[in-house]
This record gives structure tokens, sequence and C-alpha cells, in this order.
């Protein structure tokens, strides 16, 4: 790993060059292990254009071997402040860190006044957004973590469903916990977020949260729920109907199914994301259901659960392959009920690589 | 509950005055939970020195059914940017909303810029730490809720251990989730942070992450883990001996425990945060174990695992009626075992009242 991580500095020191400062102060703990491994929970890292050589990391001594075994390939310097040490750090060889940036969206305006006292002979320049832009593109070791949280998120539902785990009678409080648990069984460090489970009228709701409500015959349940394996993030959504499905259930499940493949279809390189989200939604509008889809298509998603791109009708940008992203539709007829289906893929020049396997035909359970 | 948020928002009109300033924009969502009762994803309050007519409330069209249950006794704007839409709705009426104080260690640089241009002709000024000021002292509404989670927490304790779920052979990790899966049986809504398990020389990693390690005689087990009741959180830490106890556990878990003793008789109103963290380390420096005690002796409790006040040796401060702290000492040896006890716990004038109540005699499984 110690060479995915000097790799992706590498990366990043384009960016500090043609952001034109000297080096970067990266305080944000998720960018910190993305660029160099470390799990704990204090650090800062002083990334230098000229290389590793003049590149240090910061923790404090509670992290004394486990950042010695995680970033065994950076200088590393010791101390609680770990943001302030590295700014003394700095200021001290202020001829090599003349300019360094900091991660203005992240660094509140506190420890911004903090840090320009340390920094002393060094200009702070606002440089937000870096280390973002890299992470919407993943590479092959994101890739097989969010492969490994979304398969744990499939075999956690096959299991569920093997089990009789939806039935009437259960409440969606149940549902939830068991779905966390089985995740767990299968190599899921935590549930990715609040797990939803929405039944009935619950379903049209579209980001319910579990209650003490029992599933019931004729309901739709929606399962919207992931995984977390390494840090990566699987995020899945299913929708089933408990018994028999009535006209009205198959025809918005029918629409919203459409909606999904059609979004997905327009998955790939140089896709411009409001254009992606243009093809799902443009479906159910013309089925006259636009009102009732009034979110996003998807997100990109990694170390966080919604990270850029953002497909959506207002997003910026295109996609470029080893981006993943969620394309997610949903049509909630209030009162009635809800159906979302939400798969992980990734962006390939080849078509869209898909992660979460479970199938998306209509199951009556 | 309408008339306890109204109750916090008083006493914050206090110390928005003493700031100099009209209004506080607020942004930070425990803080808004805190002062209105919202749960939402989405939110930013405005408060106007001068009342409740002026103090505005905002958040987005997910949330309006959620937000007019949850804060139904403020005025209140939607729109998605909603520290933007509130800065907008100040500057229009600039001549009631002038100065304007903002929670400096919670935006971000970016955030300030954005919001400097929208205010326009109100002047912004940094005004950070009010609310957490406020929220140091709880109010019994949050005792009560503090009251519960420990009790969810006692309860799961004793379920685990009636059911021989401490055990030679089960895995860090089974019994993480079996005592998570507990306090979720006795309402918690999730755990208050990671769980640790830590078994024999694991025990002596401070914050140790459970591992597929197996437990076995003879080894020390430490248990820290908290429950959530109403968004407030538990902590507690009880570190049993699998079997029978050699000679040195015992000492070293009688030392914790005269220590953990030590540190809570000296929780009163008044009395210098490092000094009782001194009372307690005092103890185990006297038996030669001070650098064996690296950490502090405990925090504030509440919205969040960690707040004010800090109980440690660079604390700053007095303890007041009312704050909910912890008192976690612990000595670790490397590679043979560590033992740490912790409270939660209320400051009161006649004396602290302990809300977890699980037994802190040793107890072999």
């Amino acid at each position: 790993m110690p060479e995915t991580h000097a790799h992706r500095r590498g990366a990043l020191r384009s960016l500090i060059t043609e952001s034109g400062v000297d080096a970067l102060l990266v305080t944000d703990l998720l960018n910190i292990r993305y660029l160099t491994g470390f799990t704990g929970s204090n650090a800062a890292l002083l990334v230098h254009a000229g290389g590793e050589a003049q590149t240090v990391f910061c923790t404090d001594g509670r992290y004394t071997t486990q950042s010695a075994s995680e970033v065994p390939d950076l200088e590393r310097v010791m101390g609680r402040a770990s943001d302030r040490v590295l700014a003394d750090f700095a200021a001290r060889a202020h001829s090599t860190y003349g300019r360094t940036g900091f991660e203005s969206q992240h660094v509140s305006v506190e420890d911004h006044e903090a840090l320009k006292v340390r920094f002393d002979k060094v200009t702070l320049i606002r440089t937000p957004g870096l280390i973002e832009q890299l992470r919407a593109v993943k590479d092959e070791v994101e890739v097989a973590a969010l492969r490994s949280a979304c398969a744990a998120a499939d075999r956690a539902l096959a299991d569920l469903l093997a089990a009789g785990g939806l039935s009437a009678g259960r409440t969606e409080l149940e549902v939830a916990r068991d779905l966390e648990n089985r995740m767990l069984e299968h190599g899921s460090s935590e549930p990715s977020f609040a797990t939803i489970v929405a039944a009935g009228p619950n379903s049209a709701i579209p980001h319910h949260q579990p209650t003490g409500a029992e599933l019931r015959e004729g309901d739709f349940v929606k399962l919207d729920f992931g995984a977390t394996v390494d840090g990566y993030h699987s995020d899945m959504t299913r929708t089933f109907v408990l018994g028999k499905a009535a006209d009205w259930q198959r025809e918005l499940y029918d629409l919203v199914h459409r909606a999904q493949a059609a979004g997905t279809a327009a998955v790939f390189p140089g896709a411009d994301v409001s254009e992606v989200d243009a093809a799902a939604r443009s479906v159910i509008a013309a089925a006259g259901r636009a009102e009732e889809f009034a979110h996003g298509l998807g997100h990109g998603v990694g170390l966080e659960v919604h990270e850029a791109p953002s497909l959506a009708t207002t997003g910026v940008g295109t996609l470029s392959a080893g981006m993943a992203v969620t394309v997610e539709p949903g049509v909630y007829l209030a009162g009635r009920g809800g159906v979302r289906i939400e798969d992980t893929l990734v962006v390939r020049d080849s078509g869209p690589e898909l992660l979460t396997l479970s199938t998306k035909d209509l199951v009556a359970v």
C-alpha cells in the first residue's frame, strides 16, 4: 500500500503546482487517510510540491505505534495540535514553504486565525477541494474496497430474504438491525449510513428513519443501506412488495426500473452529469411523475457516502473513467407508497461496471 | 419541549448581548438541535438578542413536515442553502441584524467568504463557543436523556454477563457486536462511539479497535462503550478478568479503582478541572505508574461524546453544578495488559450523581 499512497501524493503535487503554491497543509482526516493510509483520529500532513523529502506527517503520542506501521514512508513529527505543529515546522523553513495552501473548505475561521499567527513568514493561500478532485476518480485499490463493501450488502440482503426476514409483523426497526448485523457478518465494519427501512406509506418518504411500524401484506418495503469496508462505502436501494403486487405497484415499479436503466445507460466517460440525471428524469417526466421525483439522480461514493460528483439537475461537470457513483431514481406517492432503485457503479470506458448485483426485478416476498 | 428550547434561546440571548452583537447565526447542527429540537440534516438559525419575534429558523423542503412538528414555535423560511438564505434575510433587514455573530469555530473559511458577500451591509463578528458554553451545563431534560443512555449501557452489560458473553474463545469483534445489539434492545438508537473491546495485551492499548483476537483465560478484557438516547451519549469503561485474577492484575485493578474513586471524590461545583485530574493522577503517580497513565482524566458528555469541560492536566476552568463528565483513569502496561474504569456522572452541589451504575469491583468472569 505505501506505493499507492505515494502515487496519490504524486498526483496531488501536480495540482499543488497548478495552484501556484509551494505546499499544501492537509487537515481533513479522510484526505489524510487517502494520502497516507493513516486511520487515527488526529493528524495533519504538509505535502510539498517538490517531493517526498519535504513532505511531513504529524500525529500525537497515542498513535506512535500505529502511525509507524500505517505511514512508514514519510517523515513524522509528533504533537497533539498537529496542524499547529506543522505550521511551526513550515514557519521555521519559510524559504521552502513560503506559499502554503490550506483546505479552506474544511478549516474553520478560528483555526485559520490561529494558523495565520503560527505561520508567521509563510503566506497561507485558500486552495479548496484539491484532494476531493483527485478522490472523485478511484484507483483500483479503492474500487476493490468498494466492490467488497457492495458484496457485503448484496450478501446481507440475500441472507435476509432467505431467512424470511421481510415478513408481515416485523417492524421497520427490526429489519434495519437484522440487515445491519448481516452486513457485519459479511465483513462490513459498520453501516455506511443509518439504514432506511420504510414500509407502506412510509416508503413514500425519501429518507424515512425506521420506526416501530410493522410491515403489512401488500406494502411496498424500501431498503436503502450500505456496508463499509476499509473505509469505503456501498450504497444500494431495493424496493419489495409484501405478498401480491397490486397493479399500481407494478406500474410504479416498472417506471422507476426503466428510469434507473436509462440513467445507468447514460453513464460513460465524458457524459455531462446533468444529462445523466436528465436521462432518468425524462422517463419519469414522460409518465407525468416529474413532481414525485424530487431529488437528484445520484452522487459519488467512496471514503464518504456522499462525495463528488453530483448527478443532479444542477450538477456541473462531466464523468471520468474510474468515478464511482450511485444511480437512484425514485417516485414517491404521498400517503400511498414509493419506489427507489439504486446501484453503486464505476464509470468505465466499456460501459458502467455494476458493483451492487442484487436483482432489480420486482420481488414479491 | 418547546418551553425547554425557548428557555435555552433565552439563556443564549444574554451571551449574545454580552458579546456586543445584535444576533447570532447558528449553523452547527447539534447547536441547532439544542436550541430548537430540530433533528434533520440541514438547517440554520438566526437568534436575535431582542427576542423570539426576530428569531428565524431555516431548513429545506425535505423537512417541511418534520420541522413544523419539531420547531412549531419559530418563524420558518425554507431554502436549501440555509445559511445563505438567512444571510439574505438578515441583509434585507440590516438595521435589525447590523452586527451578527457567527460560530467561527464551525464555519469554514470558504463558507465565511460566501457569507460575507451575502451579508452585505451586515458586519459579521467572530463569536465562537457561545452555545457550547451553555451546553456544558445540562438542564434536567438533558440529564434525563443521559440517564436513559447510561441505563441502556448498564443493562446491556448486565445481559452480556448473564448470557456468558465474556468467555474464552469469543473474539473481540463478536463481543463488541453483542454489546451493541444489547444496547439497541434497551433503547439505544446507535452506539455512542465505536465500541472498544480489548483482550489480553490489547487491553494495554488505550483506544484499541476490536479485532478477530480471541478472549483467553487469564486475560484482562476492557470494554469501553456507550448508548445514545434522544441524541445524548453515555460513556462507560469496565475491565474484567477472565478466570482467576493474577496478583499483578489485582494490584493494577485496585490502583485504578482507587484513582477513579479519588477523581470522583474531587468532583464538586467550583473545583478546578486540572485539580480533579490531579486527584486521580496523584494516586497513580504515588504507585510509580504516572508514565502509564498518558491521557486526560475525563471530558464532558452530552450531544457529543466529547465536549466541554476537559478534565486534564492542561484543562482550564472550574466545574459547575449540572455539568456531565466522565472520570476515567487508566494504567496500561505495554505487552501485558491495562485497566481503565470510567463512569459518567453529573456534578451536583450534594456530590456527584453517578449515571453509570455497573459495579466497579473487580469481576472475574
